[in-house]
Order: structure tokens, then sequence, then C-alpha cells
């Protein structure tokens, strides 16, 4: 037996994401690019922004010496300065280059935070809907996952998170704008979570993490703003990436950013900086912290996604399917029509649809939508989703 | 208590090697970075070759849409082929695409493998002096690893292996050419290896997996040959990077290639490219898999290393120190006089030469000087070690 007992395990149940990505392979290669309408996997469709590109032939050009070598396992601190101005910001909390790691994506940023904070057995608590894969980020840390369920709007539900912390709770880790329901937890959810966590630090006698992974942060619409993670709650860190902002999912470069009041910021620092070094992360890819630094504040154009919901919600809503708005990402996460999501998925399948189970993030009754695709895509789908509403409704 | 207990251990016997590189940052600053001779990191001195340079702006400067966007979590596949044809070539074995994972560099690379082959409490073996941090990697799955001594110059002791193996090893894991002594482990100690490994796998009725840490396979010395691996062992895997070979150490760019003829094939990589992608690195960067893809072969100009080492030798010799003169790599692992290795390199400090001890190698007694830096530098700091010679011999 080569491989472990539990790698076996995680293999058999894969994600089914990318299940659904290799179907999506298999059906183009059949029947050709342009029959299969792949909402499968959220690779941003729209092109980085032209300020990107500008950055990165400049920075290919210049003869720096040693600029593709090591640099501090943290990242460069210019690099590192910069996005802390930006956080600051958008915080609305002082943070300097030393709270800020430059990682290989939100990803790496993650699974260093689960290593470097959870001691064996520690729970790592996530609201669902959310992406599976925190349960093996967790696990490779030797933590525990527990998922609690938010409400039927998908916000958070304070009530049962309450019942679900316990005192081997140690993360509380929330997803907003959220993958895959496109939810924004406002203002108020975030300042209750933060209550609600003091209260149980003080009953446990010991310190919950609030990591907000929030890669999606800059692709909200209708003039929603994602409240502050850092000013609302002392022990608090922002994982985040360059991945669906610039369309950069590929080169895997990221953040993690730490509040400079958590408790022993220097010791948790130290640690995260070890640990991004030997989970063999060493540093974020040089290259990109360089031409990140120079484009601060430039995002894709959101109005491009917007559009795409637009044209989404108003064909799946005029056939009957049910969902709630995003407010932000590029997904949408409908009911399945006659209830059972991965029946339903695989009945979209065959009409050449390939969409994700609500299953895959802890959901059932539902699958995501995403919608990070040609206009044309979801525009000669829809026929595929009519019939096969008609055969579930 | 933030951090965990056992990140607390980490942090407080941290890397040497990073914490020399953090003393030089110190004296650099307060004496000027032209007074400190920095032998502390093997961050490659000599720029990559103008053929990466090229090919990098070319990649930067086209237009090909979905460029920075996720690919398959094992890497592109065109990357994939090139490395498998230059590796089939290297190792006179047959490799193709589907045993090549891109990884972020070679550490990325053995945290996966660690990650699919340990089971709790499995070993991890692997011959002194060598990279300490083999250590978490292996505590990162939950393996314990453990080190055997290799002989007077640096050659593997094979009957010292043959005592150290326990139905508990999984991987025995070499790194050829070595950090920190340069030294290449020849044919027949590798062919010895092999049968060695055969034997005890009859003996408990399980697989050991003979993994090969070479990312120092191309700067090699004096017509020396690094025997291949893949044709010697069947259950053998290869981690390599472009760090050294490319200069790309901060890029981290590398890749894992598995043997064809290893047992459960599939299995093995399927485990593999589900932990590259849940360990958080995903996929080896975009952008760097393009890049190398079209420069397959080429490295740095290892003449000018050669020249750095017979200008450190020959110094180091004159003045008395005693060394076996590397095959290979960039790195000079000569006896520290007096026979503390700490006491020595903490004396070198005060001359402004940084170094690492030995001890850091599992190798106390010795001291690495990584001579990857300017020739000045190797020539002015010959005063220091001299000086301090006199008062340790």
């Amino acid at each position: 037996m080569a491989v472990s007992e539990k790698v076996r395990g995680f293999i058999s149940q894969s994600s089914w994401i990318r299940r659904m990505f290799e179907e999506g392979d298999r059906l183009k290669k059949q029947f050709g690019a342009e029959k299969v309408f792949d909402f499968s996997i959220g690779n941003p469709s729209v092109e980085p922004p032209i300020e990107f590109k500008r950055a990165l032939r400049q920075v290919a050009a210049e003869d720096v010496s040693g600029a593709h070598g090591y640099m501090p396992n943290a990242g460069y601190l210019k690099t590192r300065q910069v996005v802390a101005q930006a956080l600051s910001r958008d915080q609305g909390v002082t943070l300097s280059a030393d709270h800020i790691i430059m990682t290989c994506g939100a990803a790496g940023a993650l699974n260093v935070i689960c290593k470097v904070l959870l001691e064996s057995g520690d729970e790592l608590l996530a609201p669902t809907p959310c992406f599976v894969e925190y349960r093996i980020y967790a696990d490779n840390a030797n933590g525990v996952a527990k998922f609690v369920r938010t409400k039927d709007d998908f916000s958070l539900d304070l009530a049962a998170m309450r019942d679900a912390i316990t005192e081997r709770t140690k993360i509380v880790l929330i997803n907003s704008p959220n993958n895959p329901t496109g939810k924004v937890y406002n203002e108020a959810s975030i300042r209750g979570l933060a209550e609600l966590l003091e209260d149980r630090n003080r009953a446990y006698g010991r310190d919950i993490y609030l990591v907000s992974d929030e890669p999606y942060r800059d692709i909200i619409y209708d003039g929603i703003t994602v409240p502050s993670i850092l000013s609302a709650y002392r022990n608090s860190m922002i994982v985040s990436s360059y991945s669906k902002s610039l369309s950069l999912a590929g080169e895997r470069i990221g953040y993690l950013a730490v509040n400079p009041a958590i408790s022993d910021v220097e010791e948790v620092m130290g640690g995260l900086i070890l640990f991004n070094r030997t989970l063999g992360f060493v540093n974020a890819p040089a290259l990109m912290q360089r031409v990140i630094a120079r484009i601060q504040g430039v995002t894709v154009d959101v109005e491009e996604y917007r559009k795409k919901r637009e044209l989404l919600c108003d064909g799946l809503s005029s056939i009957g399917y049910e969902f709630i708005k995003p407010d932000g990402t590029f997904y949408l996460f409908p009911k399945a029509p006659g209830g059972d999501d991965i029946e339903f998925v695989m009945a979209l399948t065959k009409r050449k649809i390939l969409t994700v189970p609500g299953s895959g993030f802890g959901w059932p009754g539902n699958f995501r939508i995403a919608f990070c695709v040609d206009d044309a895509t979801i525009v000669n789908s829809m026929k595929g989703f009519a019939k096969t509403f008609k055969e579930y409704r």
C-alpha cells in the first residue's frame, strides 16, 4: 500500500469542484469546447487589467540583480508596505509591513494559519455553505473542522454558532463575500459575531481567532460594503489573494494580515513566517510580489461580472429557478429543482452544463453556478437549464 | 497562548541558516553591506542566464487568454512534457507528463511527498550532514525524521543505514549533490543503497521509497556525473527545482517526478496531485511554468561557480583550513578549527564573516561556507578567516 490510509480516504471523496472540472474536460474532448457550458470552477474569465500587463512587462524588462532570488520569507519589505497601506485604508486599522506576510495565495495562507494556531484536536468552525477543502486544511494541522449552517438567506446564524463553539474552538473561519452564495455578511452580523467570540473567550479563558478569507472582497455589486474585520475584533486575521481581483488564480500570489492588536503579535508573526517557510512555500513568488506592489488598488472591471450576473439571474428567474441574488463574487447558488442537488447536477451534465452540487459545500439541496464565463456560455446554456428545470420541478 | 506548543519549540530552535542570514542583516545595517562577508545562505549570486530573461520577456509580452488563471493542479501539460523529456534523457528511464507534477520548488514537493507517503509515526531516514528542515517536513506529515551519519568523506555509510532502517521506515531521503558538503554520491553507493532497500523491502514486506532531492544536479565540477536514481531503484522519486540551476530561488518553481515503475503509480500520482492542491500550493506559479518550458536544458554558467570554488579553496587551504573539495553545489564544509563549530562561527562573525555551524546540518565540528557570492567577498574575507584560524587552531 503506497499512499497513507487518510490520503486514500481524501482521494475517494475528492472535491466535487475538481471532479466536475474534469468531467468538463472529458465532455469538451468528446463534443468540442464550444458545445460545453462549463460553470464548474471559479477560474476568472475577465482578463487581468491593462495595468497588470503593463507592470508585468516593466518588471520583466528590468535587470535588477538578485530579483529572482530569495528575499525575507515574509516577502519584500516594499510589497508588504504597500499592502499594509492599502489594507489600513480599507480596514480602518493601522497596519505596518510587520503585520503582513506575502503568501502563495489564500490557500497557502490558510494552511499556514491552521498549522500555527491549532493544537492537535483543536477545532476550526466555519459557517456553511463554504469551500469544502477547509476541512483538509484543518486536518493538515491535526485540527478538526466543524461546520454550522447559516440561515436560509445565507446570513450568519449567531445562535447556532454559539451552540457550536466549544472549549476546543480555536479558529472561526468566515468567507465573505461568500463562495458559493455570493453573500456578504453585514456590519451588524460581524459586530454580533465579535461580541459572541469575546463572550466565549471569557467563558473558556482562551482566545478564539477570527480568520476572514476574503479573496472576493473587491468583487461586489450594488454599492454594498464589506465590513472591516480588523476593527470589529481584536484577535483577527485577514487572508486574501489577487486570484480573483486581478484574475491571477494560477500565479499563487496572496497575503495574510494579522491584527496589530492580537495577543502575542510578535510570537504569532514569528510562527507564521516560520511555517510559511517550512510548509514548503518558503516565500510568495518573487516576480508577482514585485508586480502587485506597483498596482495596489487596481482590480478587474467588476462591471463585467455584474452584467453577467444580470444575464444569468434574469435568465434563470424567468425559467422559474429560485435563488438569492449574490451581493458579490461570481457565483450563484440556486435551489436544485426536485431537491436532490447531485441528481439535478448530473441531469444538467446530460445537457452539457457543468455546475457543482451544494453537497460539495456542505449544503445539499442547492447547486453552484460559477458565472465567470463568456456571456455566450450563459446565453446559450439557457435552453438546457430550461429543459432540465421542466424535468425536475 | 497564541501559537501551539510545537510551533513554539520549532521557533526556539529555528534554522541556523536563517539566524545567520538575519545576523548578517543586522551587521550590514550597522557597518554597511560592503563591510560584511555574508556566506550564510544559498542565494545564487550568478544571475539567471540570458535565455531565461529573454523567455520571461516573451511570455510577459504575449497576450494569451487565461494565461494567469488556473490550469490542472499538476501543471501545464506542455511544461510537464518538456520536463519529462529532459528527465528521461538524464535518467535513462522513459517518463511521460503523467509522471511529473510542477511544484512550488523542491521544498513544496518534499512536503507533498511526506504528506502522501507517511502514515503517522512512519520514519523518514536521511544521511547527515543535510538540510535540517527535513525534520519539520516529516513532522508536518506526522512522520518522524531519523538521521544517520555519512562516512568521514561524506559518502554514504550503507552499513550504518542498514542499522538505522526499521519496519517503520517509509522514505529514505538523499540530497546529492549535497548541501552542505558538495558531495555527489557515486554510482556504486547508489547501487549499493538500492540493493539495501530491496533487501529491507523483502525483510519487512513493505516498500521503502527512495526520494532524491537534487536541485544542485546541474552544478557539478571536474566532469563528475550524478548517478540516475530512477534507473537504480524502482520505488523512487526525484525532487528538483530551478532555484539553483537558473538562479530562481525566489520564484518557487520546481517539480517532482515519480518513477513510472513505482507500485500503484496512478494512486500515488492522484495523492500527490491532491495534496499539491490541498496543502495550499494549488499549482506551481503559472508564468514561471510557461517560462521554464521554453528553456529546458539551460543552466547558469557553472564555470563561474567553479572559479569561486578555486578561489575559496586555494585561500582557505593556504591558511591551513581542512576540508574536502566539493564535487558540486556552491558550498564548502570545512572542519571548525578548535572543534566547536558554534563557537568558531561566532568568532568569525566578530570579523563580520557569516557562515553556518555544522550543528545546523546535524554535523557539529564543521561549518558551511556558501560561496555563491561576489569574488570580492571571497578575496576580502581571507584576512578575517586567517586571523580567526590563528586564534582557534
